[in-house]
């Protein structure tokens, strides 16, 4: 059962891969179970759909949406699902990643997203977890230690 | 004919109203007909998905969304319409409108929009008599006289 | 055991209680039981830290804090938490907010926070119901009826 | 008659070029016939005005225009000319693209362009075509095409 | 022959008449003839050429240009007449006036102007004697008196 | 007991050793004794407690404290300790440190922190030791030749 | 002798003593011996040359500076003293005071200032009172009051 | 007497060079005498005072003053004589120039500068040729030639 995907990871481009990484390397070690998807709102606005209508049901839990400039992923998802979405604003290289940052997090209300830093897909792992720990003890336990080992190391 | 909506007219929220009124009044002026309607990408994805499917189709040749804050209607709207998309990012009381420019205007590649200024309601009206009049003369004329009276003004 | 708080909200001073008063109205409405404070990371750092420190034992799940400027609160109990930690920049008359906003989004590797919009206090509620929802089927409920609701509005 | 341009493309510098290929290349890639022109609003206003004064009656439809920092040259042409107006802003090395970004989209009421993003030239293609699109049903049935291929890609 | 205008003021709308009083008034002051024109760039530019083109030979040493948002208006003066060009840029109501002063300061290499502050109507009166007085002696000496009158106030 | 630290310096992550060094450099050349400890504000909450805590008792007069991103180690110090606190906000590949600045540089009342430049780790050792000189005339003195021989140079 | 000013506060305008007034208010319950003047860096450069180079010897232990816009006052005072400046960026009407912020804290490499937060003049008298706490036991008792009282409030 | 520096330029520092080479080089082109010096407003105030107070009764007419950062260079000068002050922002390496840039160009009411783009010293050199040109017909003369050569470039 550990093996059904808990968490589920859309990036908007093949490019964002080199940030996410990093976020699927830390739910790794956390032993946290994921899913990982590249599909565009805009692009390819019916992969996403399907993907966000149905995540719920594929016993997801928590939705981890990474994109740049014009970030809509995460609003998007956001939209389709009553799972919380964490969104991961990607650097640009015009405007450092602020077009990213503002486009997801200002969402208006009754949509809300739970954005971390630019290029932040490690805290996004982190707060996956964090969140899942509410509900699953061996997480919050994971949680404890990982603070613990931070502040030793 | 002429009574078919050319422009379709769509915005986030009922609060954009007081800015969007100024489109609608200037495509009046234009003798465009147009259709409005008030859809959140966020809080209701299926009635945008469903007008923004069919807007070709239904006649519609020119996009009209304005939204404020994580700005996405625009976006969405492209996604699903082979048709130009105007947007128009409203004033929000934080920021300005820089949230809502960047996350209209910094759309990636392959999906574009056409944006024009902060709460530029009036402009987006003349812009999309301006793409209609790349077709059909009478439009046309209209913009040559436009900017004729403006210029006389 | 309803009546435990499963929400800890937590504001950096007693004006911010103007936004925060939508967050409770919106946890209220959902029926979700929650304690609130006002303190400060700066002018109440012991407050803070023991209130943090203990808040996962006393049966919190979810912490939501709001904060302006030089917004540190949600960063400080972020650090002394396992729990995910929802942080709400509050609106500035100098610089719209963009201070609180980037004080509380981009926290470094290790220790996220999940950041809403500007004054974001509604959404701040239901990020948190959603976080509940994870484990907890009636507020899962709760939020699937919502999002309809509001699709309906 | 197809070899008649359909596209005017207008940039303010040589150094423009390295970005603004992407957009004829694109236009290339859709069949759409464009002539090209290097002048500055600034440092040749005599060339930009006869040609953008000429410009509907040679038969252009859309016009782009590219420029950077003060970025003048959409405007200047917008102002001479009922065709409508694209704007790229072209990015910075000071400001990342932000002043040409805000040069450019903010126009005032009664001469709109029709901004896309920072470097966004393969994006100006597209929505030059889409434009033609509304009135020519080879270039809205290459739009529908392009969309599917995207979201299959 | 004192009352042959030597500095031009040009404002791009006649709500930036409020400003651009302060900028009149404190030539008056000075005692600096001058001559005053609302013109658009973009929504009247035959107008703003020909007066451009036209001031060096009609006697003005000296051009105002005051104008806000996509503030063209100083740069397309500038582009026509070899007279030092003074931009006023206007605070705007979504960005503050951050936008009209980036669409004037940032000129690109060729044609300079001379930006002073957001809403800097009496500095660019003051300048415009400045330049005015690196020939005319009584200019000079106003300037020597008015910065000694500051001094002491 | 000239070798009684009199600065403490505290950085944030290891890797703002880079900037800092540029201090403790120029306290060495000023002889003023310091210590300097690597502690996160966030990943080690109760070393930089425990450090704060007790900076004054150990004879420490001023406090640098070094961070980046969502700054939060130098208003966290500040909450701590009576004794004046400076900080550096480290440039970030983001945001260029105006994350770093404002998250420190906008403190609330009633907690002050004394800001320096983005990277400004030089100048912090300078108003360190211009601080000690209120008090200690060897520092004074210092002050003062430093001053001229810059002036010199 | 408690009544030769210790904290000499400089204001580039009379219309900054709306702001500065909290400043001195704070010191007044402090205890601290203050001088107050209102001088221009750029209307009466002589006038603040004068106080500036002859503070230190008057017995003044700290500056405070508060100017707004192009806030040159705290870095033109810091050049002529080697006493500690303390400045005070004041909130402007056009950009909300990140003009005077910029200006003030991105002061160069030799000469720092320790800025406070926009119109942060409380602060700025709570930091002037810690660094005469650096050498006066009564002042450091003081701070250790004020932030014990602050935490019981 | 075309030996007598009719420009006088001054800048921050040696770094500064790079930049401000560009601005001696085209006054060298267009045949404009002129002086040039490094002196920090910060660590030179005296040499700063002392070349600015006397530039006028030198001979020279306009003064051109680039620096970064807190950039008070231009306003220090413009504060001590009645010369026009061109003044050039240099690009930063945190900010991109936008401290220079608001540090130099929003001066208060009653001393203003002639603010040019980012790093732009070639235009600050046409600017102050354009000024030399309203007096000396030679140099009008050769703004007339250079705006000629320029478009026919």
């Amino acid at each position: 059962m550990a093996d059904t995907p808990l968490v589920g990871i859309v990036m908007g481009s093949k490019s964002d891969m080199d940030v996410v990484q990093e976020c699927a390397d830390q739910l790794d070690e956390f032993g946290v179970p994921y899913e990982m998807m590249v599909a565009s709102a805009h692009r390819n606005p019916g992969r996403v759909h399907e993907w966000a209508s149905g995540a719920a049901e594929r016993g997801i839990r928590v939705v981890i949406a990474a994109a740049g400039k014009s970030a809509h992923l995460g609003g998007v998802v956001a939209a389709l699902t009553p799972l919380p979405v964490i969104t991961v604003p990607i650097r640009t290289s015009d405007l450092g990643g602020l077009d990213s940052l503002l486009s997801m997090v200002q969402m208006p209300k009754g949509v809300p997203v739970a954005c971390v830093a630019i290029n932040g897909a490690k805290n996004a792992a982190i707060l996956a977890t964090q969140i899942l720990g509410t509900a699953m003890p061996e997480y919050r336990e994971r949680m404890v230690t990982f603070k613990r080992e931070m502040a030793e190391d």
